[in-house]
């Protein structure tokens, strides 16, 4: 009998933003292949004697293919129950899994996907700001760094006016703020940089699109945040809140209890 | 002395994609204020004698204001240690926690954001589609049906070739089909609408974008999922995903035990 592949999300890094059924499925696997970025935390929930196989890992200047990695998924489907493909943050999202899949599919096996917290989200709550507002983003783009660094894919983004949330932009945020700005974006733009969202180690570095180009290598992982959104914290005191403030005291409503 | 309100994202429905993290504070708060949409199960893991309000209900044709539920956040912060604001998805997309925030920054009360599972990555698993692909979506836009219910605001996402995933398409799938028609969309681009993902009443309807004009109106909550990334499913099956099947005997790699 085949086993079953299950692509799980595993979030942006902190344990405790696993979901429980990723945690209930990672307790049930014989065998997790995982991208490196998936931390020790989240590999300790593994049960004892499963398989741990670091399939983001580099042996020399070599990564294993994403063929060697749809290979594994079928040999090891063949003979274990359970088998985990744990991913960094969503499987949907820049998480390849459109190949797994396809793959999967292919040689017939079985598999279900897992959504994950995904590091956008992890960064925004992080830095307490929100991806959209109703008065200056009302749509959130997520993107990787080889389209924001190529004028004829970025200029269409700029004109949306949506907030950008850029996945991975190690080493190209200072061409990427060269793109935005010849596409048309203001040059003070607030922007966010966080390394490492939602870990002990994490850092957020506040500036605008002109600042950008000035800004050394972050840490990685790294994700950037770019649009009205980011000035959030500094601007969060507006007339509308302090009139809310004032007004709390006279407030009624309905309440029910918990069981 | 002053409590702590945390913005808690509930994920899409289905208690299992709650976050460790969300599980934690739920447990621990006193007042947790809770969107019609957080079901029942979600609702069960908040301690007895808590207490539970449900802000996203109508009291006849009214809804509790924004305004009315950023006062009761800090009137509650006032006498309670763990003040829960708990929210359908993640707060950052379309949780309108801005406002929320800004109140908070105002009242000069501590709040902490607990990201969450977004609706459109759990329609996405379900459906066992990917939001990205290398090959034919580098990008993914959430947005709302008022904005691509609107010639003027959707006709640069079109020109992304992003994936679009619509929140809450509510009765608007109809005009939003004819939106992005008329913005140069090819009407066999395919569509998915689900309904209730991740819950165990979900439902999916596969179309195109001339089909869309054509489906009743589906069950609410739902996503409308718009893109190449919605043919997956059926043209799941390639040239090199059963090369690698026929592959799969001759692979070698490395691993490791768990602990």
């Amino acid at each position: 009998m085949k086993g079953k592949v299950f692509l799980v999300g595993a979030g942006p890094g902190d344990v405790e933003l696993l979901t429980l059924k990723a945690v209930r499925i990672l307790k049930s696997a014989s065998v997790v292949l995982h991208d490196a970025l998936v931390g020790e935390g989240i590999l300790a929930m593994v049960r004892p004697h499963a398989l741990l196989v670091d399939v983001g890992k580099r042996v020399g200047d070599k990564r294993i293919s994403q063929e060697g990695i749809n290979r594994m998924l079928m040999q090891f489907a063949a003979s274990a129950n359970v088998v985990v493909r744990l991913k960094g943050g969503d499987p949907s999202i820049f998480g390849r899994a459109a190949e797994e899949m396809a793959a999967l599919r292919a040689a017939g096996i079985e598999f279900e996907i897992v959504p994950g917290v995904t590091a956008a989200t992890a960064a925004a709550a992080q830095a307490q700001i929100p991806l959209t507002d109703r008065e200056s983003a009302s749509a959130v783009v997520f993107l990787t760094a080889q389209q924001a660094n190529c004028p004829a894919s970025i200029e269409p983004f700029v004109r949306t006016g949506a907030t950008l949330a850029i996945y991975m932009p190690n080493r190209q945020h200072r061409e990427i703020a060269l793109q935005l700005s010849a596409a048309g974006l203001a040059n003070d733009t607030p922007c966010l940089i966080v390394s490492n969202a939602s870990r002990q180690n994490q850092e957020q570095h506040w500036t605008d699109l002109a600042g950008l180009t000035l800004v050394s290598q972050p840490e990685t992982p790294a994700l950037l945040i770019i649009g009205e959104v980011a000035r959030h914290r500094e601007a969060g005191i507006t007339a509308a809140a302090l009139y809310a403030v004032a007004e709390a005291d006279r407030v009624g409503f309905r309440v029910s209890h918990g069981r």
